[in-house]
């Protein structure tokens, strides 16, 4: 029954698809398609969660369409943009497990001006994937390394909604290069505390990293990059 | 025929093994074994490499020796130390294919002085994969979310003999956090540019990126990290 690109992607996350499926859907896949009414909040979430699980497995990333998630999930197709801020932003939750939301994220780094940006970043890129389990960005990185829809669907999450809103709220010049070069620090990131687990940086406390490692993303975010114009 | 978890990996790495043993042993991975006369210099290199990759499938990492690798390819087993640095120098280029000699690269950027390291790390690091071929990266990338042996040999390789050694040049206080911090930065700067191809950074000139990053490294390595003591 396994033949899609992103149903591979799916088994691809293994143990992750059966947690989340688990404890958003205990009933089993089936159950948002028998659902006679339309769930409020948190259900909506779960309902176009496991929907769109169905529908990207059956149809594939671009020619699964949100009119058909939303019609399977029971609710009106405007609650994937409320929830998810569009399709992709469903399928890096849905599929890839990305444990934010993008919109929430900008508003929780922004929130405390463009000079504690890099600080900010740190805390919460840290918090986030301590909090959803290593493992989670290990699948990740290695959906990217084995699947182009998964690093399509990432990289316009990442380079076209949350970096942009963040470079934004910096008032950068230069706004794609400075996004591109946060990217490989906080990849990198995560590269060495989860995949690599690279010591004393896998163990240590948040706020350790925060010290460290923040003036490095604030400096491509705001400071000086040593080069003459772009 | 294909069963040994280092097979998995070098499956993994795809038309890497492949290109690498046309070009270092065009005539078919049984030719180490009928050598009848000890090849010298480059050929003991090729040789090696050709014996280590049947070794290290049959047996696993684990299970290879120095010994039966430099039996297989009919040269003296110190021509391992001399050539690799060990047996995982040898499984990091015989499998894993990282293009690069540590005791070579550790000498390049440490060339200059303490001061010029960050520089000197990122227009090694640049150069060496882009000459390599990005995919190189990936294969890699994907071999240490799939694979653990391939890890502990990367681990190794990077944090046992590469960046000590770095470290050690740059006289750095708190040689272990400096070094995980530089390989943060260096991984992100590997994802960003080969396996999620960021733009401006994926097709940045090596100098640009030298211009921007390299003051990152140098402050991991010798500036000041923010924190009091360890």
């Amino acid at each position: 029954m396994i033949s899609t690109p992103v149903e591979i992607v799916i088994r691809s996350c293994g143990i992750m698809v059966d947690m989340a499926t688990a404890k958003e859907n205990p009933a089993g896949r089936r159950t948002a398609r028998r659902r006679g009414r339309r769930p409020a909040g948190e259900d909506t979430r779960a309902a176009l969660l496991a929907a769109a699980r169905e529908v990207f497995a059956e149809s594939g990333y671009h020619h699964a369409t949100v009119r058909a998630i939303a019609t399977r999930a029971g609710v009106d197709a405007a609650m994937v943009n409320h929830w998810f801020g569009g399709k992709d932003g469903l399928f890096a939750q849905a599929v890839l497990h990305v444990p934010f939301d993008v919109r929430e994220i900008v508003e929780d780094v922004t929130a405390d001006g463009p000079e504690r940006l890099g600080e900010n970043i740190v805390r919460r890129f840290v918090t986030t994937w301590d909090g959803a389990g290593g493992s989670v960005f290990v699948a990740l990185v290695r959906s990217l390394t084995t699947h182009g829809e998964a690093l399509d669907v990432l990289r316009e999450v990442l380079l076209g909604k949350l970096l942009p809103a963040i470079t934004s709220a910096a008032g950068s010049d230069q706004p794609d290069l400075r996004a591109a070069l946060c990217a490989t620090q906080i990849l990198g990131l995560g590269m060495a505390r989860y995949v690599a687990e690279v010591e004393p940086v896998a163990s240590a406390d948040v706020e350790a990293l925060v010290t460290t490692v923040a003036p490095t993303l604030q400096r491509y975010l705001t400071g000086d990059l040593g080069q003459a114009g772009s």
